[in-house]
């Protein structure tokens, strides 16, 4: 038998039975207990180490368990065959990434797709995190409704119901780990062979993801009240997408109206039908609210996607969408089976979170922050003496400068770049030819400002002063 | 000014601030503090109610946060406008979903798609999950790298190479939510018109999100050693979707032989791709390990694809791919700009659970439990006196039993039910043509014994004995 003398650290933060089972594991890894020798009892080696036979026997369950040694009826432990067992090694130490490009490093950003991460409410959501975990339920690592849990999707219609007027039942709502994934899953359960048409700009992330999808993808011009039907009916797709809260990135709101009109031409054909993206709707400075176009639809023609990305934070990965009753039907057929890509722990902390009241309290907090930082950039921007106007800014968490000085957009973000500050011109979110003429048409830099603290947009909006003037 | 006589209770357990702020909120909501009207100062509020200063300062504070009130400078607080804000009501109770369709109870269910959850390391993932949110980052809450996160990745990829003889770098790795998501993924970095061929019997789920992502779909019959490559060659597929470590559901292993021909048929046609699903290959008893696929490939013509879901929890949603060469290059110019499927406090906690050693243990402990109600199952299998033959026992979590008495499937299923004992047919993973033909073969039940507790499999075993003789 082999004489197993350790040295144990009794000051150690590591418990005594961990220490005793790894320098076994250890010795049986390297051989220097072969396998089929016989290790001494529990009670020879508590004696041996001056332990309690407790920690001896924890320890040896533990190696048990891991297969480093089995039991023998009556006869005590033996060291195990290692063929099969798991030994990995240590990470090798690169941990972080090669870039091999190095970006230019700004003092000040005016990303439009900024979000407010100071007033992240972390405590509240380590605490439900912590609650969540702490029942040992079995049931939270499970397989899940590949819909989302139902107490989340109830939570998430309430919500939607009495802040966005939206009409649906828990049934139809699919929780998924991010819009661009609940459009994938949106091109499975439409099938092939659809023509879809966004407005020009639009959100070039949608537009390139419908391209991959194997849809056939327009653009349609915008006026001041948001996508042209009548543009619209003439690329002759069957499926809009629109974000009529407020459009991105031209801030527009449509307005009743057009909302009507857009609805009328999904209801002339059976197989056409409406995405709302209502991504941002959250934060809304002015003017009375307009419900969700999904609010209206009375013959289940809008498909409705909302995000917490922007109102909670990004990285958290939880989206939703409202199917309306016909291409439910088909979900059901098509994907039902396609496992839900959102953790269950997520699911249940988000609906802890909105049904606590935390969601409300967070929501009126981070719109009463974005206000403030939305005003005082109005103000500032009242001081620059160069000839643009502003639009966009009712709602949102960025705004557009349109210039009428002849300076093209480069040259505006180049001057702002020389004072170090970035600024977005609006060319880039167009797609398809339009995106090529951009000579033709006035500058147009874009300004967001949810991840910029009042101070920082009172200096920047100097150096922009200084740039522009 | 409004008299403010909230009535604290100071044994709650809401701090007193959550109480005067719950009350202020209320009493601006139902309108009996109008807008615009003047609040108490702090001074004269903390004299009322016997309360600290810092108390009523913090409730104030946070009415002030969510724009309840206003700060007018030098003369103090008043309730703001109440458009805009955010007043959502309890949610309805109905909080269980209405499911119009009752299961058959059965004490015993040899399901192959069990996972045993009772071993989960609940108090490690705890506090792996404490230890991440504790730091209160905001850089956790941004969003990530699309592939997932490098340190995540850099952990998977050295279990790759150590346990699986995967040849990659961190930089080929895609971190996303369940395989289906990645194939969903994969269809879209690969593009249309492609024909892809699976065994036949397969994974059904993998066989329909194929079908319902535009590609054309081909079943190819398997002999003793996996897929048959001179059928493969017929279908005129140029993706094959093979499980070469433990063919889903026949459990075959595909020697390395057949690895090689399957190999060579992909370097014929410059467009051709193996996808390797290894999705439960930490589980095998019996043999030499073979590595995967993947190992061999020296022509980038092999996607790996490996899922936590098996060797963790079904519900914790990560699973990976491993993408050759020339496939990256299409996904970063294709899907390079489609944001991760997992939230980044997920992807650390595993990352952890890696780094620190407890994936392994982990594996180590439930693949010990898995052989040994493996063991028990085949012992009690032996004491059954039916005409039936043993397959798909070296690895995995369930075996086939091959009848040869005429009894059909369909018998045998429901022998056991009678005896409210659950077991599977082989003829549901047959897809199209094969999948009618059940009559012409010999009935085969499914047996998995992830889920079943050692004591159950000796009644369970019993109960089928008396079932099927």
């Amino acid at each position: 038998m082999y004489e197993l003398t350790i040295h144990l650290q009794s000051k150690s933060k590591m418990p005594l039975y961990e220490q005793i089972y790894r320098y076994i594991k250890r010795e049986i890894q390297e051989g220097r207990i072969a396998s089929g020798e016989k290790l001494p009892s529990t009670r020879a080696l508590c004696r041996h180490l001056e332990v309690s036979r407790s920690t001896v026997e924890m320890a040896y369950e533990q190696l048990l368990s891991e297969g480093y040694i089995e039991a023998r009826a009556c006869r005590g432990y033996y060291a195990a065959r290692l063929d099969g067992l798991y030994q990995l090694t240590e990470l090798d130490p690169v941990k972080s990434e090669k870039k091999n490009f190095d970006h230019k490093k700004y003092d000040y950003d005016f990303t439009p797709n900024g979000v407010d991460l100071k007033s992240f409410p972390y405590n509240i959501w380590r605490r439900l995190s912590r609650e969540c975990l702490i029942d040992d339920r079995a049931e939270l690592f499970r397989l899940g409704d590949p819909r989302g849990e139902y107490g989340l999707r109830n939570a998430i219609c309430s919500y939607l119901h009495q802040a966005r007027g939206v009409n649906c039942t828990p049934e139809q709502i699919i929780v998924g780990a991010g819009s661009d994934y609940l459009l994938m899953l949106l091109a499975a359960v439409m099938g092939q062979g659809h023509r879809v048409a966004l407005e020009n700009p639009t959100y070039r992330q949608a537009y390139r993801l419908f391209e991959n999808l194997a849809y056939e993808v327009r653009t349609v011009d915008l006026d001041e009240k948001g996508m042209r039907v009548d543009e619209l009916e003439k690329t002759g797709a069957d499926i809009a997408f629109v974000m009529p809260s407020h459009q991105y990135p031209l801030g527009v709101v449509m307005p009743l109206g057009r909302r009507m009109e857009l609805l009328k031409w999904a209801n002339e054909e059976k197989n056409r039908y409406i995405i709302e993206d209502d991504y941002d709707s959250e934060f809304r400075y002015k003017g009375k609210p307009i419900p969700a176009l999904q609010g209206y639809d009375a013959c289940g023609k809008v498909i409705y996607v909302g995000t917490f990305s922007k109102s909670i934070a990004p990285s958290i990965r939880m989206s939703y969408m409202v199917l309306p009753e016909p291409l439910l039907h088909r979900y059901e057929k098509r994907c039902g089976f396609i496992s839900s890509t959102v953790s269950k722990v997520d699911q249940l902390i988000l609906q802890k979170f909105i049904e606590e009241g935390y969601f409300e309290r967070h929501l009126n907090k981070t719109r009463a922050l974005y206000k403030n930082r939305h005003d005082v950039l109005l103000s500032c921007l009242k001081e620059i003496q160069a000839d643009f106007t502003v639009s966009g800014e009712n709602a949102g968490v960025h705004l557009l400068l349109h210039f009428h000085n002849g300076q093209t957009e480069e040259e505006l973000i180049a001057a702002a770049a020389e004072k170090n500050v970035k600024v977005y011109g609006l060319s880039g979110y167009y797609v398809g030819e339009r995106g090529d003429k951009k000579q033709q048409r006035d500058a147009v830099i874009l300004l967001g400002y949810a991840n910029m603290k009042e101070e920082n947009i009172h200096r920047a909006a100097a150096l922009l002063a200084e740039a522009w003037t």
